[in-house]
């Protein structure tokens, strides 16, 4: 048994008797409903010993179990083993949903507690409606974590920074100014921004509260006559105390928010769903309007200083992508060389790039069967020593000032088998389907989906994750509303958001393969149909094709190949200095 | 002005001033939420003149409005013309939606009237949600048509049949027993059925009550006791009373489901969404579940018997089809055919079928640009005579005891030009590639559109209409609760649904296109990703291979094509007596 975590359980079993509480629910994520927290705000990895990015706990007097989706199957089954947890799997037909589970666990006249601070609106009242049903309360006044929780981190205090125009591209009084318009026709007097990334795209600033993000944790209100932006003080340098000031923009403590909420005076308050519920609560005296937050199609279309930022972060990561394909090869045969030595190799490279930051996610570098595990990341534990066989998946990206950038390439490292190839290149057919897809303007990702999984579908293949996000420009890695999914999402495709196109296959205890392209939308045609919209691969780096299966590919597909090699050779050879960079490059784009 | 609309609009007014009411919304159904009805409840046609099989109108004081979608905007346009009544382009970005309009047009503590008789609950209770906000209110009890339309049709009183466990598949009994299996799932003890297509279904029994659709007007109670089914007592022969006594049915007036169901013990009761808005408060004493009718994917799911039966089916509406095909050519050279005229020639040799009932829709025949008129039907005013040129679009379908047919063929009546070529080519890539597609069992219809838009979205076409509907054994030719369209519905495609893939182009003033077989949903494989479904053909006639522009077809597609026309010819050759038709359906599917 897993001491630590039977400990932790008792305590907060401890906790919920002491509040008459019958099962106490653990999501993944923040007061901002945040992908990715500050490690304040971990404690459902604290709680259950399970580290992966996605998962909610719930746990009763009797019963511990964690809900996660395919992408962690294995690992969390693995974090899991020794603990009492039980793993619930998400998306199987046989697993019951967190609402089913506890009426089935639960007796009527039970209570269930959350912590209304990191549990969205939404999620509180589809729950609550399930649960009553049964008479069975939810207490959303709960925070056993500040008083359970030793040793837990503190909030953090860093610094945050002026994003300049010359990145960002348009100025916070514009931005503004938009804002007040959509809220207007909404029939809004303002509105509360929770999200993380949209204060820090409304307001031209940047901080590095969370890892990979340069996010920072603070609200903002947006009324018709101010703005305000709630955040420790701590963090505010003299020179953006000074830059608040001159845009007129009031700073207060990060706590003094609800206060403020509660003391409102606005009739029409927009609220997104994703607002947390003790923020809903507070307002209350309100008029409240729960519609999707304007500024997240304000921030998913790039305006034209962004899109040009990509294309200059792009190259400078497709340099750094060049020089480690260079190098992989020869190294991986020279012996030694092991999935984090290569994440290692390429960090460097990165950072020797201009305006590099950081790392946009923890890479992830899956060799022969750890490709097969979707959001694998090596740790000094499973480290695989690479041979100069098999494939290796390798799924990275960087924080540039002028862009964000994610890139998933799988690298044969000697001479692959007739399975790799069908296999990477029914993948391959895949990719190219959906990025020379032509759509009418609006369509939603999941009436593109098909493209990336018509050739795999034809063999009785699929794969269980999304097959594209938003990216944000120095920004989230992972950028709603838009994405590109089986499952349906009402949000259109426009002109000027990023998506990536991110098939892949996994099998199991054999190896995975997974090629990824962020792309723009641009216009493609104006017709009696309507307005036609393209893609324009933004990432630049040649795609392996020794695991190619030439005899699956078309001549469409085959000319798309070589027409973005070429792309990306013109782009790229006139930045590598080194011949050797050249010259591996030529070899790499040469046509088909 | 046309003054017989003039008089129906004054005396619906003047009911709307005695009843205090502001506004009259006139949908196009049934109380059973039919897609076709009996003549007796075409009280939206009356009213307007709009013949068209979809379209709400809406009266006020001052203003009259038909909504109606992008398949009527033509058609509807000329009935319209010299009325009172402006057109609203359902679909359009600019159209306001009937909610909006009333918003817009009515004023606080103004009342609308709809029947509630003819209103489903989920409609009448979303447009209450709507008005509520400007305090407009809905009076669901106003029925004006009983009073102000002279010579009104009266209810159908036609006799119906039994339908024999030869076509069926399935007794009553069983059906039953899996209803009463289901109903408990839902934890309910009860069932009210609307839907006449499901009463029909269910008890095994047809009739004739509307236009081409071999269904009767009907309702059915379901309890964990008994079944009982009310209809007008003149319509049940003596060999059907025998039958229902036989299997324990009981028989009640039409007229007494509404004291019937006020006087239901009943804790819970299943009501489907589309049950009118005056039975739903008939059973406001009942715990109401409000829930897709399990009997929808009862009977979408055809039976092994029902399955031979359209495969049968199918056989001879391809021979019927063959004939007329060869005929048409050398009818249309020798002069004097019309667009009507080809629909009698088609209609004579569908009747020469066995087991031949009628047809299953009035048939689509669309000459050069009538063919772009999506849903146009020749009239005497309209009918066009065919010359040796130009395309015609013929979509037409019967209704034979064992199977409900539903074809469209383009056919080249002379040399096609490039440009009939051309958009010819992309319906028929666009065909191929979903008829051809494989997919995950219980993908839903919007996964899996893209498929038959890919090629023309590649040159900025594309069409206004869904792309596949599922297709009645001996029933509705429109049946779900599938289908394959852009707009999403969560309705999954599993093992032994039929749905139609009918790709089309429409070139206003110049021509249509479009090509429709019934497809099946057959198993395809299991793999370790799941089970695979694949398109089982059922429509079995050539398809024009004169209008296409072979250099835009891949090999792929060729043989596609060239394996359909095998199967086609391999089914349909016994059939043919004589020797004309055998050679003609050789050449028509001789290999490209």
């Amino acid at each position: 048994m897993n001491i630590v975590i039977e400990q932790r359980l008792k305590s907060l079993r401890q906790f919920m008797r002491q509040h008459q509480l019958s099962a106490f629910i653990v999501p993944t994520t923040d007061p901002h409903a945040s992908e990715y927290t500050p490690s304040f705000y971990e404690s459902r990895k604290w709680i259950s010993g399970f580290t992966g990015s996605a998962g909610t706990v719930v746990i009763t007097m009797s019963r511990a179990a964690l809900w996660t989706d395919s992408r962690y199957f294995i690992a969390a089954a693995e974090e899991l083993d020794n603990t009492e947890f039980v793993l619930m799997k998400d998306g199987l037909e046989d697993t019951p949903s967190i609402a089913q589970w506890l009426l089935q666990n639960l007796k009527s006249g039970d209570c269930v507690g959350v912590d209304g601070n990191v549990n969205t609106i939404r999620e509180v009242q589809d729950l609550q409606k399930m649960l009553s049903t049964s008479a069975i309360t939810l207490n959303t006044d709960c925070d056993p974590f500040s008083e359970i929780w030793e040793n837990r981190p503190s909030l953090p205090t860093n610094e945050i920074h002026i994003h300049p125009l010359q990145y960002a591209g348009e100025s916070y009084q514009s931005k503004l100014k938009r804002l007040r318009q959509k809220l207007s026709i909404h029939d809004c007097n303002a509105m509360l921004i929770c999200a993380l990334d949209e204060i820090a795209w409304l307001l031209n600033l940047r901080g590095s509260d969370v890892h990979c993000t340069p996010i920072f944790v603070a609200y903002c209100i947006v009324t018709e006559e101010n703005t305000t932006l709630y955040i420790d003080s701590q963090k505010v340098t003299a020179e953006v105390a000074q830059y608040l000031k001159d845009e007129n923009i009031c700073l207060k403590e990060y706590t003094e928010v609800t206060t403020d909420i509660q003391r409102l005076q606005i009739i029409d308050l927009l609220l997104p769903p994703e607002t947390n519920t003790t923020l809903y609560h507070a307002a209350q005296h309100c008029s409240i309007h729960l519609e999707q937050s304007p500024i997240a199609y304000m921030k998913a279309i790039k305006n034209d200083v962004e899109i040009q930022g990509y294309r200059h972060a792009m190259e400078r990561d497709g340099v750094a992508m060049v020089k480690f394909l260079r190098w992989l090869i020869p190294a991986v045969q020279a012996g030694g060389q092991t999935e984090m030595s290569t994440c290692r190799k390429l960090l460097e490279l990165r950072k020797e790039q201009e305006l590099f930051k950081d790392i946009s996610f923890d890479t992830i570098a899956g060799y022969a069967e750890h490709g097969a595990i979707v959001h694998y990341e090596p740790t000094d534990a499973t480290d695989a020593i690479l041979k100069a066989e098999g494939l290796l998946l390798l799924d990275s990206g960087a924080q540039y000032l002028d862009g964000t950038t994610d890139i998933t390439r799988t690298i044969a490292l000697g001479e692959p088998s007739e399975e790799e190839k069908f296999i990477y290149t029914l993948v391959l057919k895949g990719h190219i389907a959906l990025s020379s897809c032509k759509f009418p303007s609006g369509a939603s990702g999941t009436q593109l989906d098909l493209a990336a999984r018509y050739a795999m579908w034809q063999e009785g293949y699929n794969f269980g994750h999304g097959t594209g996000h938003g990216v944000g420009s120095y920004l989230c890695v992972h950028e709603g509303p838009h994405q590109i999914r089986m499952n349906y999402k009402p949000a259109p495709l426009v002109e000027g958001v990023t998506v990536t196109d991110e098939p892949g296959l996994y099998l199991q205890g054999k190896f995975g393969v997974r090629t990824e392209n962020m792309l723009l939308c641009v216009p493609f045609k104006e017709t009696g149909f309507g307005k036609f919209i393209q893609f324009e691969p933004l990432t630049l780096c040649p795609i392996d094709t020794k695991p190619i299966n030439m005899a699956m590919l078309t001549p469409t597909e085959i000319q798309w190949l070589n027409e973005y090699h070429s792309t990306v050779f013109n782009r790229l050879s006139p930045l590598l200095t080194e011949k050797d960079d050249y010259q591996w490059l030529k070899d790499a784009t040469k046509p088909l």
